[in-house]
């Protein structure tokens, strides 16, 4: 299904000629990741290149499937920028997928028709831990780096491009589950027993996730984004040892560049209300947030160090559009005034939403936040 | 499937003799809801009585469904008594489903093989809802009553025997949906777009939850429940609009009986977290909490004022005994000393534990928090 398990030494080809130079025309995106002050709070939304549009489904009955999709360059880089000539969005977000880094360790990444991610191999023993190495960038992960390099030239400056991962934990989770999971019963059951075992695996794994936003900053990506998607199932304590250290050792560790180039680092996280001023005193430039939570309050526990992404609660696009332009007004509200915020919604968008909702709220978004002196 | 719809003007047969007289030998369980010393931490399983224990395996197997079961009062009592019968538990849950009181306004529950609950005719438009009118106690849910009766008796005193209800914003998440759901889109579009509608509804709900939790006190429950599954679905200010409001209702509107014959309200819900000072302010004697927050914080934030249940998190009964001890333990120190702990997982048993490791655990709880002065 996959050809990750062909480890060839692959052709290093770290180009540096061929890497854009820094620079967006619309760079709203990145002016309020770094607090500075824009003309209207810039928007990007996650999953915005999906089933939601027809030209996405369209492309993906081309490439076969959805794996044939992300693998391909060409095909990434076309799904990619579908979004941004509906709606004026203020960044392009790399077309992928957050399990191809363990797919790369060779643990066989398939899609079963009608069901979430599986993995052919699963982890499930120490000896498994110790065959998992980080992959050749250049090599088994090309194809996203190739992705970076062509959606940043196709971009051509016009919006920022996001590069992402997932994080250590929630990439642990598919890999020790094997798929998805309602209750995370053997990584949790691993969590009690052999808490050393975990840890090995999250290293490796965070050394990996390092490795892989740091490529895809050098082949183009302008800021990196980590989805924390399973965090929010664990206990306080679990979640500190075995998914917040790991967040703190990619903030701490990741390169993230010099001037104008530099790429900052968004941590994103389902359920990460309760952690937000420890997710804020990471080193990361800002912290994303789901919609159990007020920005207000957000903003007040995560202080003025960080800058703030989201949190519209999705489902506010299957209502009418006087709904989606009232609840985006609560939501920049209740960021109030000042820098430093990314709208955004709280988690990423379903695919049965009506893509005119989605003009809507962008439309909205800028509209009502307008600041008449800046730009 | 089911024969909700026959709504004949039922026998009303309140019959106070046989309503049992007040007093359990062991009553940890309404001691700690009352703040009052106890010998140890008394604990309860949520959904105790289910599918890991193969004698209830079995008895459902001679039901033939799982409505058969829920529906025949005798084979009710008899998996409520099982966990009883292999642990040291200090209190019965009735066995029921949450969707009892739905089913019985007309909307026909079922369950379709491998798949969650159900509804023939959800609610789905404005007419739908002013169909809807508070079920006869006595009537439609008879079979839910006689099964709290023939339980208490059964009991004789052993254990206190707890009533429940899902909460007016959770049944209305499945009565709008028609069954379970990812993203809660219909429901939640109804409160963007027609809040009035969803307040008729939930009005209608409230008023239905509130009879029916005191009719089971009438019938012998010693303490009643509230499960509000979905409340964590909601932004805060959706929770607070739709789920906390109704909540509140109960709390301040629900009779509890006097003297010793007091029945304490428990107020649980998965995600609130965030909510935790609203709901010890409500009125409840007790909140139950899940699994994502430490018991010393929810303490903090509940104030003197009520008890707290929980909140192991369920996967932990996974791990080996020496780890179950351990993690209990750690619920037991985050509470710290003094009155109002009722020891429970943070959500549901799953149905692949090993019911030894249940022993285990109920054991742990008794012998680790056991005071020598008392009792």
């Amino acid at each position: 299904m996959t050809n990750t398990e062909s480890r060839t030494a692959a052709e290093h080809s770290h180009d540096a000629t061929q890497r854009p130079t820094a620079g967006a025309k619309n760079d709203r995106y990145l002016r309020a990741l770094r607090r500075q002050p824009v003309d209207c709070t810039p928007i990007w939304i996650m999953r915005q290149a999906g089933r939601y549009l027809p030209e996405y489904r369209a492309t993906r009955a081309r490439a076969g499937s959805f794996l044939g999709l992300a693998k391909n360059p060409e095909l990434a880089c076309e799904v990619t920028m579908q979004p941004l000539d509906r709606f004026e969005l203020d960044a392009a977000i790399l077309f992928s997928d957050i399990l191809t880094v363990p797919d790369a360790m060779g643990l066989g990444l398939y899609f079963a028709e009608g069901e979430g991610p599986k993995f052919e191999r699963p982890v499930r023993s120490a000896a498994d831990i110790d065959r998992l190495g980080v992959p050749d960038m250049e090599g088994e992960l090309r194809y996203v780096m190739d992705a970076v390099r062509l959606i940043r030239r196709t971009l051509d400056g016009r919006v920022p491009l996001i590069g992402f991962s997932g994080s250590p934990w929630t990439l642990a989770c598919y890999m020790i589950e094997g798929g998805g999971s309602d209750n995370f019963a053997r990584i949790k059951a691993m969590a009690y027993e052999q808490p050393d075992q975990l840890h090995r695996l999250l290293e490796v794994i965070t050394r990996a996730v390092i490795a892989y936003l740091d490529a895809q900053r050098l082949a183009g990506a302008q800021a990196l984004q980590v989805f924390d998607t399973w965090g929010g199932v664990l206990s306080p304590t679990l979640y500190r040892e075995f998914s917040l250290r790991y967040l703190q050792q990619i903030a701490a560790a990741l390169p993230r560049g010099k001037g104008d180039d530099q790429a900052p680092l968004v941590l994103f996280g389902k359920g990460n209300r309760p952690y937000l001023s420890e997710l804020a005193a990471s080193g990361a430039e800002a912290v994303g947030v789901d919609w159990t939570i007020d920005l207000d309050e957000a903003r007040r526990r995560c202080g003025p160090g960080v800058a703030l992404q989201g949190n519209l609660d999705p489902t506010v696009l299957y209502a009418s559009p006087a709904a989606i332009e009232r609840e985006a007004a609560r939501v920049l509200e209740a960021f109030g005034p000042g820098d430093g915020h990314v709208f955004n919604l709280g988690h990423g968008i379903s695919p049965d939403v009506d893509p005119a909702h989605v003009g809507v709220l962008v439309d909205a978004v800028h509209r009502l936040s307008r600041r008449p002196g800046n730009g």
